[in-house]
């Protein structure tokens, strides 16, 4: 039985305490620490039975019962955080991206060489069933030789411009899940991005210099070619699909929905839209995901999303974003790393 | 926050042990009761934090602190067990049947006239999301009035002839939840049902005196008409669905799988098939009958599947065996009760 | 090339003329008749390259030259016409049902003893893509023993009470093409059937003694068991299934619709309506099944659908018919033929 | 009733024989022209009641009688013969592609210019029942404003290396109907194109310059972004799919197979793969454009296909070629016309 210290008291951090409470086995939050911490988090904690809420992260660090700790913290400190973590010896599941800031990246890798704990990636759609279901297909085999990697990704509703404008761009917030998936899912590297794109849904978004809709083509290491739809806006609801074509055929995923059911009336035949948005469509993945981090440090075996694993993303949404500015197809290689 | 006694630690009362503690609000399990308590009992029970473990369930019964029990011993010792419970002034979660013997099930509902505790029947699949959807739509009038009800309900493979002598019967042990669904759907109660049936999957059920194949008709108060089809083996899994058809259209729901995943090839596009049986397809809904009868007992309002309607099903079984053995159509009426 | 004559320019008369023009090789209509014969037709069939339009049949039956005629005349005159064809030595092709009077097809089946003229019944839907396919794959072994045959006929729209009284009852009018179905399906005949119905979409239909809404279950010679539900009112549209279930799994048939389009907004996620009703749904096995009588013809060999086959449906409606009116399932034995 | 003449009575010359004959009103075929013409096709012409079947085409211009001719001869004397069509008064029907060479489509042009006669280019997808259904839904603004189109397209098999060498190319030979679709569905036309592709199917297609699997990306005029994914195999056959996606929702619409069957077994729950290919798949759009054809002849009006739409798709595909070539975005601008 591990114990975790979380950073973070946010719409994460809480889910995260709720999985790993209700969901994960041999793990127990002992603690919680945010600088705005109140009332109302510590009556959720309690409930939780999780003993300690602070406001100072270093109580956290500093609890020698403390083995693991989930930084689930704003982006802009992921990488500080997980490097004073490490110093102090502590497991680190560190919500993504690590840092817009690919020098930052490097220090906490730097860091990681010095010390043996684990360090694993929020990549939490890896653990979807859905796109399981598709990598296991391509791991057997089932698809042969991989050509096509194609990833729908729209959110429900598009953000308020002012979140936008500290969002580092959509790449890096929304569309660096998808290029995740794509490297995911063709078990393969990205080697050359282009990058289309426009603020189609709301203007305003191009007025602080970020798009809303885009198409993204990627060149992979192992020749497949791979694209990636997003829009922020998709009115029926969050639409995350993947589809994986190859020499032997096709495996591709839908949307999950609250139900099966299926209205048939003079209007027409209508099922369910998806699932409204990540916490609803995603939430069994937030608990497994910990519970594969808390098995690698149980077993000290591998983490199944490193840091090599969390930094592909981020060079690849660099790219995608010197692609859109420059309109032109971006070699991984021009970015410096 | 209420305390629960859990009778029976057999599959369905480890089920609710976890559905408890991990899946509902206000409550927790204090201790379980099994006359072949073991030590991996009591290991599961360490691991929930149940803190006591008995032989006896009067145990369960003489705690004052425990406010609710759960009935989940063998189906012959149901209806006695909650009657002392009911007597030690407990509120009492039974699982389904209540009974197969309808004295004892009349018994139980004279000893709740003298009390005041709630009663709740494990009809479990009344709170499925996909079942959920179906009656929504129905009582919102989307179908308008209801002609047609159909449940497909299939299992994926027979239980052992040695099983299904003690069974009851194939109508109390598997159709009563159809029997139960074409009542909660219709909102209405069965007149007069019809029953064909065969031993086709495995003779030798036929020569214990049951069936495994089955369509069974039914006539309902409110005009409609009903019909359930089963089988004991579909080899390709749980089978379970269900219609309802009406003045203004139809809901319909399919079977839910693991994923949406669609596999492409020569030989054809393939989709996965049904979770493989009721703990994996209703999971999440023995946890949400928990919670509701939690609730009925914390907000001191009425359950969601009182005694009454964990009776209708029982006396369907009845009266549909009784059709099958004299083939003719059998008014629920002609069934003493 | 065989030169066929078509005796009755309803409905179903020029959907063959139009049939046999279009879509069958080796074969021409030569003449149609109707007794109500006027310029419009003269207008139809000129454009067909129909040569006469006579409103007399005998004018057909005389011509030696046809080889063969097709008995599209009102369903109470199919027996007398088909007598005197085969008496004239043509082929005959027979619209559905024969006769709703079984003295009528005794009469005809001892004419067919003393001639060597083709006769084929107008069961369309055996010649439809979605029926053939459950066939095949029956036929095939893929579902192994069968056990439970189930069809769902729904018209998108009642008739009108006028026609209601004249029709023979929906059993003869509507679901004949279902009983059909089952045996085609199961490759069996039935035993027994029993029929729930009532007239539920229009309560004017019960006035004449007819229903709207059925739910028919058959047990067949080969042991399987068999349902229909039946409305003569689905507003979604016209509404047929069926699934074929045994020992290896199950094939099932969904209906068509005219497209696969899929709108995704707000409001859900809408397909199309099936295809409206049995002109639309069914244009391709017209032709279909007169391509396979003149195949009969000119090669001499079997129909697909010869006069038995032709007459189980008819003794299965009249069953089943019995069944509504006295309550009780009835044997097809006890139906004098 | 107008007469047609058909010049090139290779494979689309007689789908179009028969398309005329069995499913176009007001039209008849009186002539078919082919340099190869034999007994085979003189037969064939004679089952369909086409009364000359001539080795030089100029036979068809030359008769008086004939209002309209069919090109379907080979795609490099396309442009020639239109000419010479247009020149001897004849309506003009013009297989895909016009020409490869974009001189000759302004020589046609400017012929077009001095004349009345209608000319229309057989891109045939534009009728398909799925396609019409998107473009429906798109011109009543059921998506709304269009922000993204996403078009896939797979043939069942690729062509032989020796095809491939004289086929002008993927773009030119098989994307080219995309290209029409994207334009189509959207109602703009392309402004810039970038292409991604390779041969991943069969290396020695590259051998030839060619490729074999391509993500195309397009900024269209009104502003939304276009993409297809293309593959000259896809083993579980021919994938024709299409999705517009929008301020208020998406349409899309899958794959036309041949039923509906469904096969539920121990190894899955599998449907039928695509119809085949082209002409499985789009049979009655070949009719269907013809029939436009004859009604734009007959009523003098507009055909629903002009030589400018006709020319879209030619200009992007060699703007694709130019961008796969110098790997970078092409603005259809850049394309001398």
């Amino acid at each position: 039985m591990i114990k975790i210290g979380i950073i973070g008291a946010g719409r994460i951090g809480k889910v995260h305490g709720e999985g790993v409470t209700y969901g994960v086995k041999n793990a127990v939050v002992k603690a919680i620490a945010d600088p705005y911490m109140n009332a109302d988090t510590e009556k959720w904690a309690k409930e939780l039975g999780i003993l300690h809420c602070y406001s100072d992260y270093h109580q956290i660090l500093d609890d020698p019962e403390i083995d693991a700790v989930m930084v689930c913290s704003s982006t802009d400190t992921h990488a500080d955080i997980s490097i004073e973590a490490i110093r102090a010896g502590k497991h680190v599941f560190c919500e993504k991206p690590i840092s817009q800031d690919l020098n930052k990246i490097k220090e906490v890798m730097e860091e990681l060489k010095k010390s043996n704990v684990k360090f694993q990636v929020g990549f939490n759609r890896r653990f979807d069933h859905n796109f399981r279901a598709v990598k296991s297909a391509v791991e057997a085999g089932k698809v042969g030789d991989v050509h096509l990697i194609k990833v729908t990704a729209r959110d429900p509703e598009a953000p308020p411009v002012e979140y936008v404008k500290t969002s580092g761009g959509m790449f890096l917030d929304m569309t660096i899940h998808d290029f995740d998936m794509v490297c995911f899912l063709s078990g393969s590297k990205v080697n050359e991005v282009y990058a289309a794109g426009a603020a189609l849904v709301n203007p305003d978004i191009a007025k602080v210099g970020d798009i809303d809709t885009a198409i993204i083509t990627m060149k992979m290491e192992n020749g497949a070619i791979a694209v990636i739809d997003n829009s922020r806006q998709a009115v029926y609801g969050y639409d995350q699909r993947a589809e994986v074509f190859g020499s032997k055929g096709q495996v591709a995923v839908a949307n999950d929905t609250g139900s099966t059911a299926v209205l048939s009336t003079v209007d027409g035949i209508t099922g369910e839209k998806p699932l409204y948005f990540f916490l609803e469509r995603y939430m069994e993945s937030f608990s497994r995901e910990v519970s594969e981090f808390v098995d690698a440090v149980v077993n000290n075996s591998e983490v199944p999303v490193d840091i090599n694993a969390g930094l592909q993303p981020i060079l690849i949404a660099v790219a995608a974003k010197k692609s859109l500015d420059e309109n032109r197809p971006v070699k991984i290689s021009e970015i410096q790393f």
